[in-house]
């Protein structure tokens, strides 16, 4: 293992690790670029097995967040930071308490927002010692109601307009009436999407680790529930995937018959050939970072003065982001993911010129 | 490689990665201990053969930095830098900017100080970025005259004093007269050294890897030279290493014909093991952090406010030290290391209390 020749390492500007003695805190913070602003991003909370696995993890997902934020034209830089230990057994009011002192002492470089294993009640007790945590206060909601800091209904409104932009580009109408599209995952996010998608008339096909979430979506989205083993292989137009990463692999991609594929999770791409693969295979990719850029814009407004109105203006700024990703991709032949990496790059080094 | 689980680690609070992509600069910072004050030590410069070296090294120093501090009686944290590079084809001035903006990120929770391969220029033009750089102002020198920020005198007069407190401890006296001693490095250090032995009426035998310092030595102190290899083993009373690190080891050891180990170097011990191995050989190792830190008490007065003779009392205060960890060896019958390591984890601890 290694930090500077690490291969997910890629110019990343700084990569902390912290540790606190009395509170038993492990976490490392991985800045990688914030040419465009602070670097923002997720604090994940997991029982890596190893260091080395962690290392990797929040070099991978840190980059991701550059790419994102600068595809959704945020002034924002890419970050994220990991917390070793078991959310469930090892998380601790000093704990948490010792990530804001960490988190204050980076200044401002890299701010925190929830993630796998933490939420905002955890960002509260962060926010004790820091002011660079974001997605913890209270707001109206996007969709009407409030809501208090989750940046979910954000994201899944995100992906629902990017599926229905890569609809349009994959099958030559919006309409949604009808489409069949396979959910894996009906969580805080996957679960808000399939709401868009029922009300919008498709027929779903769900997934999920918890048999509640399921048969909630059954219930009330007359969903088809399926085994995760089959989610991506179904005969479908659209799949979508709101769980975990890698799952657009080898073994996937050969047994996929969808035509689409539009979803929340993040890192969806095994490796990068997965990316040639699906193109090759006449299969429209949205590539995740900039298909669920809503949750990020979401908060970018809690910081910088929230309304409703201009955040889901922006959120639907992703189908257009989108749009001109499939467009480029069709006229020079080349996969979407690859694609939207370059336009990401191309808005970094055009801020600096 | 590992970070927490690394050998070295021991309890650090913060290890960075600082990569500059437009000056190339690749820099870690460790901070091993705040509890006392800032984390105060020397930036250095080296082409580390590989990232796991760098590593292993500046957890190493930053650590040495924390008791080194603490035993005499600094207001001062430990913890350390290295610049991944050769001193001579790598630096740049936009290089050791770069460092400065890193230095100023870390807020003063870290300090740098010159070091191996950098010096007072160099750390003049990181501070163009930050404040939190040490050891740069021009002040009255502490033997007379002006000094540039340059601590090698503090440290080598820290070194005279405590050479003699093992001589008392030793042989009975404290007179240096007529007394054989080995310098093995003459260079900022060890030639200010051996002018402070040549004065008292030692006679010194030199070694060094350029033929000039030799040479001068020589000339000017009536020094006779003698090759690198057999400096360590000569029938002299006093060995004093005033240059690389771990030269006291097994080899070493079975053929020291000196009576005291009291010199400048850094990590002179090559493992613990050799703290044991000087000590039932009957030879008085005077601890490398207690008797070198001159360097690091004459840098906190610049910061808090620097008076000569303030800092030179402070510094004689180095040879009741020695005498205090002398003393206990001898009534406890344990090594001069250890008993060193005791005496500075008692200062934090009590300090906390």
């Amino acid at each position: 293992m290694s930090v500077f020749q690490h291969v997910e390492f890629e110019q990343h500007e700084q990569v902390v690790f912290f540790h606190d003695a009395s509170s038993g805190l492990k976490a490392i913070v991985a800045i990688h670029d914030t040419q465009l602003g602070p670097a923002l991003g997720g604090c994940r909370m997991w029982p890596y097995e190893s260091e080395s696995q962690a290392i990797t993890d929040v070099l991978r997902l840190s980059k991701g967040m550059t790419y994102k934020s600068a595809l959704a034209n945020l002034k924002l830089g890419g970050g994220k930071s990991v917390i070793i230990g078991h959310p469930r057994q090892d998380k601790s009011q000093a704990l948490l308490e010792a990530m804001g002192r960490c988190l204050e002492s980076l200044g401002g470089r890299y701010i925190a927002a929830e993630d796998s294993g933490t939420g905002v009640a955890d960002l509260k007790v962060m926010s004790k010692h820091t002011s660079y945590v974001a997605g913890i206060h209270d707001r109206p909601g996007l969709v009407g109601g409030r809501n208090n800091g989750d940046p979910s209904p954000a994201t899944a409104y995100g992906v629902f307009v990017g599926l229905q932009a890569a609809v349009q580009a994959r099958f030559g109408h919006r309409s949604l009436q009808g489409l069949k599209v396979a959910i894996q995952g009906v969580g805080n996010v996957g679960y808000r999407l399939a709401q868009h998608l029922h009300a919008a008339g498709a027929q779903l096909y769900v997934s999920d680790i918890y048999p509640d979430a399921v048969a909630k979506a059954q219930a009330e989205l007359g969903a088809t529930v399926v085994s995760s083993d089959e989610i991506a292989s179904l005969d479908v137009d659209v799949f979508a995937p709101c769980a975990m990463g890698a799952v657009l692999n080898d073994a996937s991609i050969q047994a996929m018959q969808a035509k689409v594929v539009a979803g929340a999770a993040n890192n969806q791409l095994e490796r990068e050939c997965h990316d040639r693969q699906l193109h090759e295979k006449g299969i429209l990719y949205a590539p995740d970072f900039a298909i669920n850029a809503g949750g990020i814009i979401d908060i970018y407004y809690e910081r910088v003065g929230y309304d409703p109105l201009l955040v889901k203006s922006h959120v639907e700024g992703v189908s257009n982001t989108l749009s001109m990703i499939f467009e480029r991709s069709q006229v020079e032949s080349r996969p979407t993911g690859a694609i939207a990496l370059e336009l990401a790059k191309e808005k970094i080094r055009n801020s600096r010129a």
